[in-house]
């Protein structure tokens, strides 16, 4: 379990945080090394920029005992996720971060670290932030500013009625990763090798936006967003958002080979498919004349697509279960409140 | 005392706390109504951004009993403080709100007309955010994006040794507000009338960013910055990140006429006029040539700045008391940690 402040040295001082975090902002010459009040952004002509803030928590978003390293990532991805399903491309971020207790030197170094993989990954740097400490959980809220052409965000509220509705990646494997995160006993249960849990828990703690897909949202989607709450529940935000309904086959809907293995032991695992968190997959709606090209330039970005069902003109969000029998959808997907 | 959960109506589910946020982006075309994931923001071209964010939360920051209109206010004016210190001008925020139980309708109401209240006080719009409900106090962090004329950021590391030094405004209302919020029978010690004590924990409660010291700061400041945790150690971050030292004194540091009424029954306080926080006044260094002009365009903006002291070449920073000796700066000022 890593310790965050129980055993070891511990920092001392706001000075000594922003110390480990100053490498994080090398490059970005608006940082100016964590060492001024704000940060500086100099857009460049013809773009415009994407905001975003989403903050992650211990004990709601990630658990105590994951890695240092894999909380960083997730704070981070989680905000990249929403950018990139807006087909922009990440610049930078502020973080502000909440502790309850001044942090073990030890555990910020590999907070840091998996910063700064992420960071790499995603091709952006840290701009600046805050850090306090105050009860409750540690708290992450990192503020993403993403880069677009002029013009090129894709909305979530743009969909029209006949559109295709595809979905990058596969769904569920989050889902199932956490379930077996908090109890790994089902991994056996459910006929998983060790390297099939372990790729169903690396989805739940290093999610990995979809940033592959810019150009072919961009070029053909009408509208899209990210999946984070579920299936269903983004899909329904994004056909309340448009004004129409979808109408989408579970069968339809891409799973990784560990997720049908676990649903062909426990058929009542189906449902984690389009209700399931935590998929940071993109969902995009696509003008049935640009279906193929949509496919086409998503998988020269690297990320394969698959089409899961059709926009409709009426309210109705259908998830068709495999038995051809909408799933209720009440109180599917996640809500904080 | 603000009920924020306990007793009436309680919002239930995300959609019904961004209803109630969603008058505040009216006016702001790339929030979307609250209605798309991201928020998307068209800088104007010969400008550059300005991004700060800062956290408040319940108990640290601010009181569980006050008034949710001026816990509101004062999220987005300790951010906006930093932006005005910088000569930029605010545009628009995200927040991210996170609750420890489902807030109460007549609560958040509240809430949102201090955030509206505020806004249009400085001149800003909400443009997007989140919100989530996890365990420890209620925490409002928001990101600030301000605007400044290419090259007009006023940087906090560019003063140099001789130049003057100012402060806005005056200091130490907020600390003695804060005190007098907690132990209100300290007025009639400090031989406050009503209006005084009211005086000094509105300074508190509703501190005002000093957007108009804009022009002034960026014709003639070579640094500046927010005083928010108190002018002793406030100034000692610009002098480290200057590179320089500074000789400021007490007996110069401009303070109230209720601030000076309560130093003269408890000489003991005088030390918050340079170790109290909360503040959210500028300080600036300013070449000797242009101080007249710095104080005269100030003005113009209707703030009122006063030389408290001059950075010297040496890196020590002596605030003088009012018996000439220096005042011991260790540990004054806030540190979280």
């Amino acid at each position: 379990m890593a310790d965050r402040g129980q055993n070891g040295e511990r920092l001392r001082g706001e000075e000594a945080i922003i110390h480990v975090l100053a490498p994080l902002a090398q490059g970005a010459p608006g940082a100016f090394d964590l060492g001024d009040d704000c940060a500086l952004l100099s857009p460049s002509p013809g773009t415009e920029l994407v905001l975003k803030t989403d903050p992650v928590a211990e004990g709601v978003h990630f658990l105590a005992e994951d890695a240092p390293e894999d909380i960083a990532w997730k704070a981070l991805a989680v905000n990249v996720s929403d950018i990139a399903a807006k087909a922009a491309r990440p610049l930078g971020y502020l973080m502000a971060l909440s502790f309850p207790e001044a942090p073990a030197a030890a555990w910020m170094e590999r907070f840091a670290a998996g910063l700064q993989a992420a960071q790499e990954s995603f091709g952006c740097r840290l701009l600046g932030g805050d850090t306090d400490r105050r009860p409750g959980p540690l708290t992450i809220t990192i503020t993403l500013i993403g880069e677009v052409p002029a013009g090129g965000m894709v909305r979530r509220g743009a969909a029209r009625a006949g559109e295709a509705i595809f979905v990058s990646g596969t769904l569920g494997d989050a889902a199932l990763g956490l379930m077996l995160r908090k109890s790994p006993d089902l991994a056996a249960q459910w006929g998983l090798s060790a390297d099939e849990a372990a790729y169903l828990i690396g989805r739940y703690v290093r999610p990995q936006p979809r940033l592959g897909l810019a150009t072919a949202l961009r070029q053909h989607a009408s509208a899209a967003m990210d999946v984070s709450d579920g299936l269903a529940k983004d899909l329904a935000r994004m056909c309340a958002a448009s004004g129409c309904g979808a109408h989408v086959r579970l069968a339809d809907v891409p799973r990784s080979a560990a997720v049908a293995k676990a649903v062909a032991c426990d058929a009542t695992l189906a449902t984690k498919i389009a209700a399931g968190g935590d998929d940071y997959e993109v969902l995009a709606a696509v003008p049935e004349s640009a279906a193929a090209a949509f496919r086409s330039e998503a998988l020269g970005g690297g990320v394969p697509v698959t089409r899961i069902g059709t926009m409709s003109a009426c309210s109705d969000v259908v998830v068709e279960d495999t038995h051809g029998l909408p799933l209720a959808l009440e109180r599917t997907g996640w809500d904080h409140f």
